[in-house]
């Protein structure tokens, strides 16, 4: 079994990528569950969602989130009502909000609803929330303390930050079937997620770390940074507020414990002798992925990796 | 003010009759919620919706429920995730209930829930339910007891009725401004919806039968049914099941004592003396509206009963 932590735009890219490569009923996701928000009265899981319509054949890959095609006609009618419209559900997407809304309110765990949900779309990857946990990443700012999804989507990312922390997680315990994953993988992927807000709250999930540190399987990541700027949102702002490298190697630095083999740009060679130091192994290649081809390109040199 | 005690269907033809000949400003419509429920975790109010949007001008008169030229996008989706899709939710109209479910949620009572949202949608007119306690009308048939909304629309009024009742009603309170305005009311108008299901259950709140016994305006009542038969719906099927006359005279006599007139049509004329004998004056007309012209002619003609 091939597992891969990840969060939901940048980890999708490759998610999507590997679907194509790797037999999917050998495949199990491992995703970010600390973007999860309520709004409209709706139970959303950004990360989990972007990754079930991805492996669904679902998702609007062009603009990184929801699904394609979707209609906004409940969105417009809301705004009349006086709901919240900054986040943009669309109405297919809307259907999965309420089969979750409606499972966790009678007393189903997330990942039982997760397991429902992709079950129902046909989907044979398993996809495991970190936790069934109630976890939120708080972005504290100079405008003061908010959700991510509130940093990222509301304000579009232009607070400063000063600070980011897991509200929750020091109670949280990984989902059921999380550790034994990490723990019997055949290949574990760290894809290129946010360190702080994606792959970060997962590692933070008390157990899941010392999994990792415990896997006899090989740990191939995969940078989101490429220079010094994450390939899509603002990871490397949230590196610097919390004082790490916003580059390649702040990210690597955060899973040197476990980290085998690591995959960044051609571009960031130059960070080679770092990387090595950290002690694993530096693999540089093309990892902007923008057409299919890409991510099925990466996606087969990151499994050669972990064969190899 | 005006008042009119209604339920969905043929109620709402009348009302949108009315919202064509009278000051908006002076009409509060008492809506039936013995036929709301919960559906994909939802809170739904067939009866206020469907009064709420024709007072919008946005409700699909032609099928009698729903939002004109709504869309069917969540529901589609809803089917494949496993939802339940027997009730017809439109996307628009999801967007109620989303707004609804959500202001409940947050503690927010029914009628304040009802009076914002008309509000939002720009309507004049005041729109009460007759109480903010859950009440449920319930039919035990041959095949069980299920609730009005699974008898009207999951199994078609199919099943053979044994008895109805309203769960919940005993220890229900009117809704705010409910007992008031049928004090205070220059006109009371019981429009032609269901006797049994719709204006029924109005009148078993404790308190609002007595408030129109004790009101000193003129109540005109209109007939939901010619001849042997609702002009739409089961109402015969279910006042026969009460032991009730399924015809106007079985309407009218569970009115008698607060009915001042009653319109019936002119088919029924044979049932004037005994409903004359009820102590109501008897006007017979055309009560059948398919047009917009229909619905208008006889909310004039009703109009004019009170003012008589």
């Amino acid at each position: 079994m091939l597992i891969a932590l990840t969060g939901g735009t940048g980890g999708a890219k490759l998610i999507e990528g590997l679907s194509h490569e790797v037999d999917l009923a050998e495949l199990t996701l491992i995703c970010n569950t600390a973007d999860d928000f309520v709004l409209n009265g709706l139970s959303i899981s950004p990360d989990l969602d972007t990754i079930t319509y991805t492996l669904a054949g679902m998702s609007d890959s062009a603009q990184g989130w929801g699904i394609r095609h979707d209609t906004f006609t409940v969105l417009s009618q809301l705004e009349k009502l006086g709901g919240e419209t900054w986040f943009k559900l669309g109405d297919k997407d809307m259907a999965t909000h309420l089969v979750r809304t409606r499972l966790l309110r009678e007393g189903f765990r997330l990942s039982a609803v997760t397991d429902r949900i992709r079950k129902n779309l046909g989907i044979e990857a398993r996809i495991l929330p970190m936790s069934d946990d109630r976890i939120e990443t708080r972005v504290e700012t100079t405008e003061g303390e908010i959700s991510f999804q509130e940093y990222f989507v509301k304000r579009r990312w232009q607070p400063e930050v000063k600070r980011v922390f897991y509200a929750g997680v020091e109670k949280s315990r990984p989902a059921p079937g999380v550790v034994e994953a990490i723990e019997n993988a055949a290949g574990i992927i760290l894809c290129p997620s946010n360190p702080i807000t994606s792959i970060g709250p997962i590692l933070a999930v008390p157990g899941i770390r010392a999994a990792l540190n415990r896997a006899t399987a090989t740990v191939v990541g995969v940078s989101p940074i490429i220079g010094e700027s994450a390939i899509s949102g603002p990871a490397h702002r949230l590196m610097a507020a919390e004082g790490w490298e916003p580059s390649a190697l702040g990210a690597a630095s955060s899973y040197a414990t476990f980290l085998d083999r690591f995959v960044i740009d051609g571009e960031d060679e130059k960070l080679r002798g770092k990387l090595e130091a950290l002690g694993a192994e530096v693999v540089a290649t093309s990892i902007l992925m923008k057409s299919l081809a890409d991510k099925r390109r990466l996606a087969r040199e990151v499994v050669a990796l972990i064969e190899k």
